[in-house]
């Protein structure tokens, strides 16, 4: 028998190479002889440079970059193991998380490190690079990433423009000719779950700028900004990304991206899915087991167990998904490739219990799952 | 496909019936065609009268009797349908639930009124009943049993000794002259999972006494009046109770049942499967599902789940066991007729609102559990 062990991490539990681990233990108990092939998922977010690494047996590099508010910060991003392809969650260099509560300030922060990031893993030979976009601190469009990158954004005096979302509204012209000659020659993917257009009343500024910082005034002015930013790209690159599904992500960082990068924007799970061929492994399994922290009505809308249960159906694999938490509304679930789901926890306990067992728990549920597989298989029917 | 709906009650949550019928909803939502046989189990404890007069569409009967410390209680016991069986659980009328903690006095405290339910149950034709003799407030052997049935028992002046396992020390004489005549003619079986003998360091005071409120001095005295009833009982009847497997539950109520009674005593799950033909109805199925609130490595030793699983072993019918609980050690169970053990809950919750949700709860994880076995069947492996 064949299983495709491919959960997403369990949050503040278990990574998803741990939950895998403790998934093939369950199975194992049950059937030893069972080929048990490991393919941690993540959704683009946090955990997927982990996954992927540990997938692959990458490696984890680490490097002092410019934090979101000019500070240094070691940042890290993933180099996989067998092909020159790195992944970057701009997060690690450019992320909300990064900067406390009252400093947050949408125009001060910068993507520049993240651009930093991006230079690095050229110089490692990557050819390809994932980058997860969740998590930002910034509104700048992408701007600090271009200028680590060797692009200039000036002035009418000519002058560079300082870091942040709230400078942009100084941008004359941009000056392409100093950009890092490789990235003619990479691909560029961009795991990005949210579509919101770089702005307007569902842009980046609108719908993002307050967790990052933001009063409405501000919220009005960043807006202003990167509607300046758009005519300008648009003036001297001929491009127009104003309203480009995905171009507001990460505070128009999805703009910058596609606008000078050529980066192809798309859900995360289906990046991860591509990146660890999880279609060649899944194709002539018996049964895909997949996971999350929670599964509910939500997970239909591009989250991790999804898009494995997409790509198992589509080969008519059965799926049997796994939860510490199962939700309101999963019932549409079992319509989309969803054979099971079956809840983990033993009994009732504190969550923070429930989040130290959660590999015992996990093992035991798969193994008793794969108990009432194999009594099937017995019975022959 | 054949499926025996056979749990326990889960304490505080649902009643053996009601997980029985939420585990139907589960089954029909996956096997529409499916055929449930619905068997609430109980272990000859609290709920084995619901249980077995739902099984039967029986009905419950309720009437004053004496209460443990002589006070009028409303007890009730069930007829069971189509037979002319009765089952009495003693502790609704001599329990240890009766009475206030302070007031608990097994010096004071009778089973008269259990006699009295026995008498209640011939008058309504009863040729066959089942008396579950947990949770106790008595230590008197069962002589306010007997008395409520007609016998006398009689101290050195010839005079009826007053209730209670204090009076005991009185007794010289017993006369069953008065004992009612259809007692020859009925079966009692008795639900009893202690072993304890009458009398010494394992017996019934030594044991049970503090807990229905005998201080150490008390246990002391109650073991020698114990000992002397079943010197009396040796001279009178030639029958030795003193150290029978049971004799010493229920305060000797156990001693008294089999001494005068001529009453079985047997595991409580085991009589409640012979009670409710459970073996019939397992036979020909493709599962059966069991459960209980809580699961661990204790059910191996009597609990309803493994006397349902015994059963279904003998037939070579899979067993999946359904528990809000699961606790350590149940890996035995596995060897001993389970197929899998699967947890209820659907994440982190209270205990209240666990106990609040069963139903729902386990309906999903029979809904779910079906899923994969029906995948198999789909799979034709």
């Amino acid at each position: 028998m064949k299983f495709v062990l491919a959960p997403d991490s369990f949050k503040e539990s278990m990574t998803a190479k741990k939950a895998a681990l403790a998934m093939e233990k369950g199975i194992l108990a049950v059937f030893p002889d069972a080929e048990c092939r490991i393919v941690p998922m993540a959704d683009g977010g946090e955990g997927t440079v982990d996954s992927l690494v540990s997938m692959t047996n990458g490696e984890i590099i680490r490097t002092e970059v410019l934090g979101p508010l000019g500070e240094i910060v070691i940042a890290e991003y993933g180099l996989l193991g067998g092909c020159q392809t790195a992944v970057i969650e701009m997060a690690s260099a450019s992320g909300l998380e990064l900067i406390k509560p009252v400093d947050r300030n949408p125009f001060l922060t910068t993507t520049y490190g993240t651009g930093e990031l991006i230079k690095h893993a050229l110089d490692k030979g990557a050819s390809r690079i994932l980058i997860g976009i969740g998590g930002s601190a910034t509104n700048d469009g992408g701007v600090g990433m271009l200028q680590a990158l060797g692009a200039s954004f000036k002035d009418a005096m000519g002058n560079e423009l300082l870091h942040g979302g709230g400078s942009l509204d100084q941008l004359v012209s941009i000056d392409l000719s100093g950009l890092d000659e490789r990235l003619k020659y990479v691909h560029i993917d961009v795991a990005c779950d949210v579509t919101n257009p770089l702005i307007g009343k569902n842009g980046a500024s609108a719908i993002f700028g307050p967790q990052k910082g933001a009063t409405p005034e501000m919220v009005k002015k960043l807006d202003q900004n990167l509607f300046r930013y758009a005519e300008i790209i648009k003036q001297e690159l001929g491009k127009d990304v104003a309203y480009l599904e995905g171009a507001g992500a990460a505070g128009g960082l999805g703009a910058g991206l596609m606008a000078f990068l050529n980066a192809r924007l798309k859900k995360g799970v289906d990046l991860v899915i591509e990146y660890t061929r999880l279609e060649d492994q899944v194709k002539d399994a018996d049964y895909v087991f997949t996971g999350e922290g929670s599964i509910d009505g939500q997970t239909l809308f591009g989250k991790t167990p999804y898009g494995v249960a997409m790509v198992a159906k589509k080969h008519s694999v059965p799926v049997v998904a796994f939860a510490g938490r199962i939700g309101n509304g999963v019932e549409p679930l079992y319509d989309n490739g969803f054979t099971a789901i079956i809840g983990i926890l033993k009994g009732v306990t504190s969550l923070e219990e429930a989040l130290n067992l959660g590999e015992e728990n996990l093992a035991f549920a798969v193994e008793n799952t794969c108990r009432v597989l194999k009594q099937s298989r017995r019975d022959g029917i």
